[in-house]
């Protein structure tokens, strides 16, 4: 019933909805061909269109000497309310690639499909972890210093106490199996750094953290500029905040590489200074290319679950891939656990899910 | 005991709080200065230690001649708790300036102080504007399009629809008296843009804000990333997304301000093309100074209250002062006042203001 406790596997067999994003199966199935080259080890179950995916697969033999591919009609769109993808979605690519995670033929599940849906069906399929009350949404961030994980993004528009602690234990082992930080630090997302600051859920957050036994240690308050100046290794918010701040930042690289175009491209001095500079703006925007951060994951659930952008291409759904093996090969959800019964004792899941409870959750 | 309906007034006398800021009063003085010379009809009342402001006052002369300054040596401190300030800071320099807009002596009062401190004093002195429940923050950004204006900013850590509403409501006021737009379009930050994301607050705002007559147009929603893209005029949010999003916006500024620094320097064509593009450089840089956007509003209050960043300097200062000007040259305050007459009929104001009950929504 568990993924929990199991060993890692040894082969890596990630299931793939070759539906989901703006591109579709094309994307999808590149962005797999991308990442096989770079983990040699990986093999695929893929679910899809067979008419519509097929076509992209013989483009790539070396994959598709790796790869299964499942035939399904039925696909969630991005419109689709996650409650009604929940009820009416059973046949998707996306619900199939899940269901495989869960009958232990595939390690974990990399969609770039519509992330409610895809909450509510890995929620409802993989369950959650005993001990975690609530999934949370995760991903790295470049910063001045150099990376940082940020959750949740998204997946609990409002969070009490216990749910920022909890989320506060899973980015810190996220952020060591993905960057690789011993000891990460801990920061609460607030609106100022000073004790009183802040509404009960964030500053009983914070009176429980500085208590409980961490596998990191616990900062304090940070606001949003310390996302990007890189002062904590984990930054944990409710998922409204943290959805607003993770495009905020995004808009605001748009923005300030749009004037920097603009600037440059205003005189003559500016265009021949581009010529000499272009090198170095390019290794600038690879520094801040969001392709780079592609790949959220679903924390606290019985397997590895992996968003990534809708919107990407190839490079950035390998990318996701990478954080999917990476996550696979690092025994983190197995660690996860082992840091949950260490905290909170051995526990089942007490939690009963059914489609009404998870569709009453997500929408 | 109100300024909503009265005229604007023909000189424009601003009460200035000498003691904030990270700076202190040399910042405030010789941002009054600056001030003076883009707005030469400018007089001043100016709070403070007369032993520490005198010595600065004296070195503009022009300014000296149209600045009454009234000694205490009495002022808040950042780390002030707002409702101690609230209850110990009746001497302040703070509340003195706040005290004399509510007297009529000034039409409006600048600080850098501490930003709780200010708004718990301005609520309590000045009260709210009939049929406003709860003052806003709010300040421009810089945009690909343009500029646009954010609120709330902190000052409401949860807000209701109807707060949100009232918010749209002053924002698009404020949008078309500091930016001149007429029927500023406005959207509501959420974290996506279908009618069904969302909390319920923020839900039933966008439902309200659908049918109800405002000075400006409702856009619906609109995510983290449309505040740089300029999707609208007018960004509504509550105060604990919107202090993050002005604040993660802020620090990706920087940050992307850091990396093109560091790549330009990593190399000698980067180096070389630094050179040439120099001039480019700073008039981006200009663009996206954040002094150029300093000077936060306090919506909602019977008197303009403009807060200041404390760690500006002179430039920043005086933009704050412009922003008080604009305010006031605009009749803010009095058309707003008729809005909501328009709007929810003629009402006084039904709050009882005590010094208790702002301390107790305010820390």
């Amino acid at each position: 019933m568990t993924n929990v406790l199991k060993p890692a596997l040894t082969s890596t067999v990630i299931a793939l909805d070759a539906m989901g994003g703006d591109d579709g199966s094309a994307m999808v199935i590149a962005g797999a061909a991308l990442a096989l080259e770079r983990y040699p080890k990986l093999s695929y179950i893929i679910f899809g269109d067979e008419a519509r995916v097929r076509p992209h697969l013989d483009r790539f033999p070396a994959l598709a000497a790796v790869s299964e591919l499942r035939h399904t009609a039925d696909f969630v769109s991005s419109e689709t309310r996650p409650s009604l993808a929940l009820r009416q979605g059973r046949k998707s690519s996306m619900r199939l690639a899940i269901n495989a995670v869960a009958a232990g033929e595939a390690v974990s599940v990399v969609s770039a499909g519509n992330t409610g849906a895809l909450m509510a069906m890995a929620k409802f399929v993989l369950k959650t972890m005993p001990g975690i009350d609530r999934p949370a949404i995760a991903t790295v961030f470049p910063t001045q210093k150099g990376e940082c994980v940020v959750l949740d993004l998204g997946a609990n528009l409002e969070c009490d106490a216990e749910n920022l602690v909890q989320f506060a234990l899973m980015g810190s082992i996220f952020c060591n199996a993905v960057l690789g930080v011993s000891q990460p630090s801990i920061g609460l997302l607030n609106i100022g750094v000073e004790e009183m600051k802040g509404h009960d859920e964030v500053r009983t957050a914070a009176a429980i953290l500085r208590e409980r036994p961490l596998p990191g240690t616990f900062h304090g308050y940070v606001e949003g500029n310390d996302i990007m100046a890189g002062t904590v290794d984990v930054v944990v918010t409710d998922g409204f905040s943290g959805n607003i701040a993770l495009k905020a930042v995004e808009g605001t690289a748009k923005f300030m590489a749009h004037i920097l175009k603009q600037s440059l491209q205003g005189s003559l001095w500016g265009k021949i200074g581009y010529l000499f500079a272009r090198g170095c703006l390019q290794k600038m925007r690879l520094r801040a290319d969001p392709r780079r951060y592609n790949g959220a994951m679903f924390l606290g659930l019985q397997g590895v679950c992996v968003k990534s952008h809708g919107g990407t291409d190839q490079e950035g759904f390998a990318n996701a891939i990478g954080v999917a093996h990476d996550l696979v090969a690092h025994r983190f959800n197995e660690r996860i656990g082992e840091e949950l019964a260490r905290h909170y004792g051995a526990a089942e899941s007490d939690h009963v899910v059914t489609i009404e409870s998870v569709a009453g959750e997500i929408d």
